[in-house]
Parts: C-alpha cells; sequence; structure tokens
C-alpha cells in the first residue's frame, strides 16, 4: 500500500497524510467538496487534488476522513468497491463499508489540531479489518506511524469512544465549572492549578478509582450537603453536583 | 512568630511543621490525642509532645490541622484566648475561634501524604484573619514558605472548596468511570492516557471554557443520544451522562 488517497482535508486529513508522507507513503490525490480547501492541502504534499468522486485515481488505499455525519454518504458515492477504504472515526461502525469487499478502521486516538504539531511515536492507533489481509496492510502502516497499535472492533470503540467523552470532554466540563465558581467569587482560576495537576498526574500514574478522595468518597455527607444548599442559586449545578457525588458515593459503596 | 504549636500530627501537621522547621520556625510541641502519633512527629522534630490540651505551652502560634469535623471542639477545649490560632482547613469558616481574640486561616491548597515530598515554592496559600495584625503575621509566615500567598475570606473559601472538589474530585470521577467502560470491553485505560493528557494540558494552558470539545459541546444530539441508549444497561450512569451533556448544550446555548 504506497499509494494512499485521502477523503478529506480538515486537521486529521492534513496531520495524517503529512505524517505518512514524512514516513515516504505516497499521498496520491487530496479529495474535498471545496476546491480551494483541497488543494492547500495538495499543494503541501505537491499531490494533486479533486472535487468530483466520480473522477478519483485508483490508489491503493483510501483514507476517509471527514465529519462522522458526512461519511456513509460519501462513502456510498465512492464507486471502486475492491481497493481497500478506512474510515479515522471513534464512533462511526464498520458497517458504514456494507457495499466495499475490502475495508477497514484506523482511528487515531487524540485530538488534531492543523496548527499544534503531533508526536506519532507513542500515539495510539485502534485498527479494524473486515478481513485478514487488509487487517495486515493497516497495522503495517500503523506500526510505521506508532509502536502503539491497538486491534480494536466496532463494539469495542462504541464504548471506547463513551470513555473518551467522559474522560476528556466531561473532565474539561468540570474545569470550565469550577473556573466559573472562581469567577464568581472573584478569585483567580490559577489558585487551583497546582491541585489539578497533581491529581490528575496522580489518577494517571495510578488506578483513578484507588486515589478518588473529597467529601462524598470519604461519606461526608455534611459537607455534600452545604456544598448542594451553596449551589441552590443554580438548580442545574446544584442538580450536577448531587448527582455526581451520589454516583461517587455508590460506587465507593460497591467496593 | 518564631515558636509555633501544631495541634495534630497527620498529613498536614507532618509536612506543614516539617517545611516551617526547615525555613527557621521553632516548632515548641505537637499535640495529638494519640501519644504514640504525636512522638513519631515530635521525634522528626526534635521537640516535646502533648496529648493533654490543659497542658499546652504557650506558643506564639498555634495551627490546629486536624480532621474538619474535630476542628470546633478541639478549638473549644483549648483554654489560651490571645495567642493567636489558625485551623489549615478549606471548608470551615473562620468563625469557629468565636471564643478567641486573634486567629485565622492558613489554608494550602494542596493535597498532602506525609510520604511523598511538596514543592512549596508556587504552593497557593491561602490567608484569613480576624484582625490587621494576625494577617500580617500569617502573609509573613506564608511567604517565607511560598511567594504564591492569597487574601481569601471564608465566604470566598467556601466556594473555592466547592470549585477544588468539582476540578479534582469529580475529574477523578469522570477518570474512574471511564476506567470501568474501557474493563469492561477488554480494553487497556493506558489507551486513553495520552488523549487524556492533552485534553487537560490545552484546558489548563487555556480557558477550559474555550477548549470544550465533543458530541455535547457541538449539539451533535444524535451521538449523545446513541451513547445515553448503549449505557442503558447501567441507569445510574445513564443518568449522569445524559446531565452532564445537558449541562454541556445549556453552558454552550449561554455563550
Amino acid at each position: 500500500m504506497k499509494n494512499i488517497t485521502f477523503i478529506g482535508s480538515g486537521n486529521v486529513a492534513t496531520i495524517l497524510s503529512m505524517e505518512l508522507h514524512r514516513n515516504g507513503y505516497n499521498i496520491l490525490e487530496i479529495w474535498s467538496k471545496t476546491e480551494k480547501s483541497a488543494k492547500i492541502l495538495a499543494d503541501k504534499l505537491s499531490c494533486s487534488y479533486c472535487v468530483d468522486l466520480k473522477k478519483l485515481k485508483n490508489p491503493d488505499l483510501f483514507i476517509v476522513a471527514i465529519k462522522d455525519e458526512h461519511i456513509k454518504d460519501i462513502v456510498n458515492l465512492i464507486q471502486n468497491k475492491e481497493t481497500p477504504i478506512v474510515h479515522t472515526s471513534g464512533s462511526v461502525g464498520i458497517d458504514v463499508f456494507t457495499n466495499k469487499n475490502n475495508y477497514g478502521v484506523f482511528y487515531p486516538l487524540q485530538t488534531f489540531s492543523k496548527e499544534v504539531s503531533l508526536n506519532f511515536n507513542n500515539l495510539p492507533v485502534c485498527i479494524e479489518a473486515n478481513n485478514e489481509l487488509t487487517q495486515k496492510d493497516l497495522i503495517k502502516i500503523g506500526n510505521s506511524l506508532s509502536s502503539n497499535i491497538h486491534l480494536v472492533d466496532s463494539k469495542q470503540r462504541e464504548k471506547l469512544h463513551i470513555a473518551a467523552v467522559i474522560s476528556c470532554n466531561f473532565t474539561n466540563h468540570m474545569l470550565t465549572i469550577s473556573e466559573n465558581l472562581m469567577k464568581e467569587s472573584e478569585l483567580e482560576f490559577n489558585l487551583l492549578k497546582p491541585l489539578i495537576k497533581e491529581t490528575l498526574e496522580k489518577a494517571l500514574a495510578n488506578s483513578p478509582n484507588k486515589v478518588q478522595t473529597g467529601p462524598a468518597a470519604r461519606k461526608d455527607l455534611e459537607i455534600v450537603k452545604k456544598h448542594i444548599n451553596l449551589l441552590s442559586y443554580d438548580d442545574n449545578l446544584k442538580k450536577l453536583y448531587s448527582l455526581i457525588s451520589r454516583h461517587i458515593i455508590s460506587f465507593k459503596s460497591c467496593e
């Protein structure tokens, strides 16, 4: 699989195509629905670009790196049934390729932005394929980028995506809420950063469950109630505080 | 304030007394309700210890570093009304000292464990006092340990404590939940760590609100619903996922 065509020209397509290019792969062509964006990436890679899915060249592999909700429609418009084709999404199943013969998923588990360069060395890449030959080829490509390749099927990837949402998006929201609470009290969010860093370093060095602390974890219901009362001016936040505290308490009770 | 007596011999008392000792303060005495634990810390500091609150020597400052729920009772048993006295708690108000004349709070905002040495240089210390002289003395002690001293009154500290619970304990719980989801799918939690690290570094380098991503933040209700359905085998987790997602959506709608 030497010649790769990218369907898409966004963050993932840009970072991934350039990294493959750096590692000796030939990027054959960039497709994007807008010519401008296809050209920008194609220029970086010194390759051709295309906006008409019917006029795609024949590569050794198609990598579809576009928004989740468009994958199905775009894949159906690609007429070539034999050339291996993969998408890079954490939340779309492998069954989106049912009208193709060789297909899979090549899902790099990281946030991508065009501007920030990424260290691929230890980047986890989750691979799935509908047959052994395609799987072998995808693993080979994965190994050329990273030493952290995992076989993850669509059912596992669904759960993995939920776990990523909870451990990344939800934790970020917890930080947003506390940043807001600090502002309300005219305190700098900076004040909390050393404590947050220490807590998260500890959680990632151990098992987070083993280092859980705080009023709910030690079942100090007086403090939990006091906090809920103090938050009564914001009904949604009060509910959130109460539900997460109860969830921590029930977790600790099951141990 | 050269001579300091510690009421307590737990994690905070141990770390803080040893750091003050290192910085030239004389630890006069350690009080603990158990002789063994008082002696262990007193030996480290080459000072005397005591288990009878009526027999305390007269220091320049009492630092009460014991469990939150015992502060009130212990403070009431200390007969000396004039010597400045502070506690180190984030969640107990300054009004716990109403029977004293000079009092305050000296709250180092970090998790303490006896075993792990702590860098005090940039450790935030929150200070409050009932009069200017005591406040000045506490700031002086604070400055001798850290360059990150803040005046924080009891009302602010209440909110600060809630913010700390949400940004540390709740984020840790989010990691625990995702660790469990990974286990359920026979996936290693390690797979998620690079993504978690990247997300949190971004949040702490910027404002977390500005870097919020994920299905709820981009109002991708199909994915949110899909995840809620996938979690229907665990009613509590389903509720939690749904409530936090709604909270993120309402936050994004208010911007």
